[in-house]
């Protein structure tokens, strides 16, 4: 019943190479464009991506590829998995070398500063409508190591076009990778990005050394921010009680994998955030999308206590310490007041 | 403003000490009583509990007590502190020796098998109503040994009153202790106990090697079968988005301080339950709650398939790997679905 396909991911970092991985899993032709022509002959000659997936084995039905226009011939479905940063000239590229619709499945997580773009409205905005079938968003808790391991993992995948998101769900599906449809692409796409602002300040947190009852307390209220933003800008509220809400903030705010939470201890510790970003040597998507949460909140007049604390830290240069302790010593208060307000925000 | 009063915590366990430190620390006298006069001793001669809380030094103003009258005498609050198991028999020496109506404030985590009655429900069971002033829960994100070093902790408290609530809030709020009121009892209670099963499986997950994708997901659908049962019966659903939802149910599966947790991790990596229990010397409360949340999702007609996959490892000596990969492997699905059905379940 399944129909193998052909499909290009442009992006050769850990989560499109560990996508990659998971299409060949099941059969399909998989094209890997990465820009860098001497990881591309690694991935062809010796099957491994070493700097982004150490030590993994890659299936042979994976070709590398750094010419995008060779690996987007005769292609209708594209996994776009670059930083939200690159987005926009990658799209551009593909647009000058592909001449059919695609179909873009996008597997960033961010929100563009100033525009306030989600991401599958950053592609919308900058595909031809000519070259666009569909956008869908795949997201989940969902570490690019444990994937390419294959460790069960869940994901969610979206798309203003129900069955474009089904065609997606078919592509993906296995047995270690759980693929769920839900409709709601605005809820989606802002609990993935915003969860990487919790993770940093859960990161900060921990750097301070204040243990797990004062982190738990903070994704919790951490998720009631996203969630109170998220309403308000059309998103179901619960989506963010499933897998591209609480469970990709947990996993992002605990695991070792997380790179924003691994930005964030750094803080904590007391580093600057120049130190931090060049010591990373990897994209810390959350430090972009704080500065375009903290221009939403103002837009849509929610407050946003964590974000905002981390604006401070992060672009004001707020001791990290005084701003964790302002959050924590709020006076006392109702705990529903502050629950009540993610639905009331609905209205 | 604030008001210094007599307090009785009835148990010197982890948790039982680490809340009279707090009391303590709020300039209160703290009477905490224990069964074990060595232990009684070692707090009041050299200001230890090493058993429970290894390393801290107890406020000068905690006084222990072997004699249950004694600790009682011209009390008006009590903070019961015992494992579920004990609670009754704890409250019917307490009947005994006291004469005056009593405030008592529980911090213990389950639901009592078979008669399915929540703590709160107990208590008001077991003791003679001409003794009880009010029953207060206090829950949420905060292991003993973290609150012991004054780590900012955040908590709940509820009760049918809510003046008593309040009051209790008053008693135990300081700069590192932050309390909330939340007029759900029912939800707070629920959430406190669930939060176990979820825990207990978590720890079977992560000691199979399932790594952090697969226990987000574990721990997403934990919070949406807790929620289910809990709306069903009578809970808030907002309950379950805040401390002693989410919030207490990420500290339990993430923490390496939480022996729910330990417990599951054992059970994972091949240990029988009468093993574990054994290791562990202290009590594992998720276990008995598996019990009762088992019985209460039949009675509810609720479907909780964590709770039914724990109940066949713990007690039908199923394989946990096979549960495990049984739970992970349902039919692809709608993610809403799943979701909807938490809220759908209130009407």
């Amino acid at each position: 019943m399944e129909r193998k396909e052909k499909i290009t991911v442009v992006g050769a970092g850990s989560w499109g190479t560990a996508l990659a991985l998971v299409l060949a899993d099941n059969g399909h032709d998989v094209r890997l464009w990465g820009h860098n022509p001497n990881q591309i002959e690694e991935i062809n000659r010796l099957h491994t991506n070493e700097k982004y997936l150490p030590g993994v084995e890659l299936p042979n039905n994976i070709i590398g590829y750094s010419s995008l226009q060779d690996a987007l011939n005769e292609v209708e479905t594209c996994i776009l998995a670059v930083p939200t940063k690159a987005i926009r000239e990658v799209l551009n590229d593909m647009a000058e070398v592909h001449k059919e619709p695609l179909t873009i499945v996008h597997v960033s997580k961010g929100i563009e500063p100033d525009t306030l773009l989600r991401i599958s409205e950053m592609i919308e905005d900058e595909m031809p409508e000519h070259l666009l079938q569909d956008v869908v968003v795949l997201s989940g808790p969902s570490h690019a190591e444990e994937v390419s391991l294959r460790h069960i993992t869940t994901v969610t995948v979206s798309s203003k076009n129900i069955e474009a998101a089904e065609k997606v769900q078919d592509l993906f599906i296995n047995s270690y990778f759980r693929v769920y449809t839900n409709p709601d692409i605005i809820g989606v796409e802002i609990g993935g990005a915003l969860k990487n602002i919790i993770a940093l300040a859960a990161g900060i947190t921990d750097g301070l050394g204040y243990g797990d009852n004062a982190k738990a307390a903070l994704i919790t209220r951490g998720l009631a921010e996203i969630a109170r933003l998220g309403t308000k800008m059309g998103a179901s509220p619960l989506t963010f009680s499933g897998l591209t809400g609480i469970g990709d903030l947990i996993v992002t705010c605990t695991s070792v994998h997380s790179r924003n939470w691994r930005a964030g201890n750094l803080l904590g510790k007391g580093q600057k955030l120049e130190e931090v970003l060049e010591n990373m040597g990897m994209v810390v998507e959350g430090v972009r999308t704080t500065k375009a949460a903290y221009q939403l909140a103002e837009k849509y007049q929610v407050k946003m206590p964590i974000t905002t604390a981390l604006h401070n830290v992060l672009f004001q240069h707020a001791n990290p310490k005084d701003e964790v302790d302002a959050l924590m010593s709020r006076v006392k208060t109702h705990e529903m007041e502050d629950l009540a307000n993610v639905l009331s925000s609905e209205q």
